[in-house]
C-alpha cells in the first residue's frame, strides 16, 4: 500500500520527460514538485497518475496529468463539498491519446485494458477517445476514469477548485494520499 | 474604428504561427477560430490581442492569448456582474516574455513602451516580468494591462467565466467588440 522513494523518484523523472516531450514549460521549482499518485494500490504500471499542479485557488485550478502507456487513472467522482456543487473539470489532451469513460450506453468494444481482477472497480463504459487538441467537460459528481493509449499521454487539466483528497472512488481499496517509505 | 478583412486574416494567420512555435496543439476548427481584438483602436501594431478560447463554461474558461512584439493589451478590469464577484484570471507565459502592470508602487524604469499620446490611458505601473513557466494571479476587479517584449508572447490564460464584452477599460475610446469591414 505504498511506494518506496526510488519508485517515486523514477516516476517523477519519467513524467518530466513526457512533459518535456509534450512541450510543457515548467519552472525549476515545478520540476521538483511533480506528484506521483499510486492511489494506495502500489501498482503504477496499471493504475496511477503523475500530476503537476500549476495553481489551486479558491475558484480555479490547473494541472498537467501524465499517464504512462496504458496507465489507468481509476474510477472516481468529485462530490459536492460545503458550498461547492462539486468540481467541474475539463480535460484537454496535449500529447498522446486517452480513452475516457463516463456514464452512458456502454461502448461495445472499448479500447481500455484493465486487469481482470480489477474489473468490478470500473462501472462506467461510455468511451470518449481524446487525441491532441481534443477536450471534454466532466460535470460535477460525474463518475469517470481514463486510460492512456500505447504511447502514454500528457493532459491539460482545467478545473474549479481541486479537493483531491475528498474525491470519491469506486474501488474501496483506494487511498488517495500516496504513502512513501524508505527503501528496505 | 475597425479592421478590414485582410488585416483580420493576416493577424489570425500570424497568431497561429506563434501558437505553433509555442507548441500549442489546436484542432482544425480552432485554427479557424482565432479572434483578433483591436479594441476599436484600429492599431494592432501598438494595441490589440489575438485570442483563442478553448472553452467558456458557467464556471471556467481557458484561452490562449498571442501578443505580437511590443503589442499592448490595453488597461482593463473584470467587474462584478450579477452573481459573479468578477473574473479571476491566471496568466502563465508559455513562450516569449510579457511585462504585466498591476496596482502598486510604480516601477521606476518600466520596460513597457507605449505611444506618448496613449500615456493617460495607462494608470497602474507596478511591473511584473513573466517569462516561460512564470504565472501570476489577477484578482477580480484588479486593473491591469500587459505588453509583450521584443519577440512577442504566447500566454495560457486560465479564468473563471469570461464576459469579455462587459470588461471595463480605462481608455474611453475602446470598443471591445471588433468591427470588420470589407476592403475598399
Amino acid at each position: 500500500m505504498m511506494l518506496n522513494k526510488r519508485q517515486y523518484r523514477e516516476a517523477q523523472k519519467r513524467a518530466l520527460e513526457y512533459m518535456e516531450k509534450a512541450g510543457v514549460v515548467l519552472s525549476e521549482k515545478e520540476k521538483e514538485n511533480i506528484s506521483v499518485a499510486d492511489f494506495g494500490l502500489s501498482d503504477l504500471v496499471h493504475q496511477g497518475g503523475q500530476i503537476l499542479t500549476f495553481f489551486n485557488t479558491s475558484r480555479l485550478s490547473a494541472k498537467i496529468i501524465v499517464l504512462f502507456p496504458w496507465q489507468i487513472l481509476p474510477e472516481h467522482w468529485h462530490p459536492a463539498i460545503e458550498n461547492d456543487i462539486g468540481k467541474e473539470e475539463i480535460m484537454r489532451v496535449r500529447w498522446g491519446e486517452i480513452y475516457l469513460y463516463v456514464p452512458g450506453e456502454p461502448t461495445p468494444h472499448p479500447r481500455a485494458r484493465i486487469p481482470l481482477e480489477e474489473r468490478e472497480n470500473f462501472t462506467v463504459w461510455y468511451e470518449v477517445i481524446l487525441k491532441p487538441g481534443d477536450q471534454y467537460i466532466i460535470p460535477p459528481k460525474t463518475v469517470h476514469w481514463f486510460q492512456a493509449g500505447r504511447n502514454g499521454a500528457v493532459i491539460d487539466d482545467y478545473s474549479s477548485t481541486a479537493r483531491d483528497l475528498q474525491d470519491g472512488f469506486t474501488n474501496p481499496r483506494i487511498v488517495r494520499e500516496t504513502q512513501i517509505v524508505e527503501e528496505g
